[in-house]
């Protein structure tokens, strides 16, 4: 969001700034996902936060899609909540130490991600169908079922092999 | 987190980290959750937001009780996620334009800080569980459980209401 106070007069308003929010989110993500991948230990870890990187840059296009749609433009924000989860990513990219206690960092860090995505997508989703934007909130929908699937992999990952492998103590 | 790369040599430390995580996201909502109540017009986000105010400064006492068990201190680290996500709260607190629409945009916001909490409770809980400390990781199912309400009554009043008196463009 921008630094000056926004109006919204119509559901149309918030929902541009929602769908605006996404792809800032998304973007970001794209450029740190690649040094999440790069920092983890895990083979299952790195393939998966790879793996999540080309997912991210779909969820990207897909926005696209959206504002194509739209005849809208989709930068001119920057989510301010993003930035800090990629901050918080950043500290266990950094981090030294047991390598499987940073993965299980770094897992933290990204289903953090996963359900600030989530829950902007659920928001969007909602506003698209009160706007009888059918198609987009089909395309929203599938967006956030895919990052629901990405968190569950990760909570797999953690329970499976990064937490069990760590040094408890 | 804190601005110099952190050192975790065992899931204790991360355990550690990610607790002092949360206690700093609940004491920021517990400054922010006053203005957002006032900022929302429909009678039922208000009382949410303060109902969910009394719930926030229980967990947050319920992460010291934690704390106190484990013999060390709940602050020395500053969320920034939950800055960025307070930030976003900020801006529909300030926003003009319609007061449903600036409503539902407060929903949206925190609803990302409930699924943001949701995830830092999730991945709290799993590292009680892997250190076995079993009671606390019970208390934070509990906040765990609460967060995951106070989710999908925002949803509630979303959809029942604020959504339906918003207008639409």
């Amino acid at each position: 969001m921008s630094l000056f106070a926004p109006t919204f007069n119509t559901l149309r308003d918030l929902y541009l700034n929602e769908l605006r929010d996404l792809y800032s989110a998304e973007t970001q993500l794209i450029d740190a996902l690649p040094e999440m991948a790069e920092a983890a230990t895990s083979p299952e870890l790195k393939a998966a936060f790879n793996s999540h990187l080309q997912e991210t840059r779909l969820h990207a296009q897909r926005l696209e899609q959206i504002f194509q749609a739209l005849g809208e433009d989709p930068s001119g924000e920057t989510c301010q909540a993003m930035k800090g989860l990629i901050k918080e990513g950043g500290d266990y990219v950094k981090a030294g130490g047991d390598d499987s206690v940073r993965d299980a960092g770094l897992i933290g860090a990204a289903q953090r991600v996963e359900h600030y995505e989530m829950a902007g997508y659920g928001t969007a989703r909602a506003l698209a169908m009160r706007l009888s934007e059918t198609a987009a909130a089909k395309i929203l929908q599938t967006t956030l079922n895919e990052e629901g699937a990405a968190d569950k992999k990760l909570t797999a990952i953690a329970e499976g092999q990064v937490n069990t492998s760590a040094s408890v103590s």
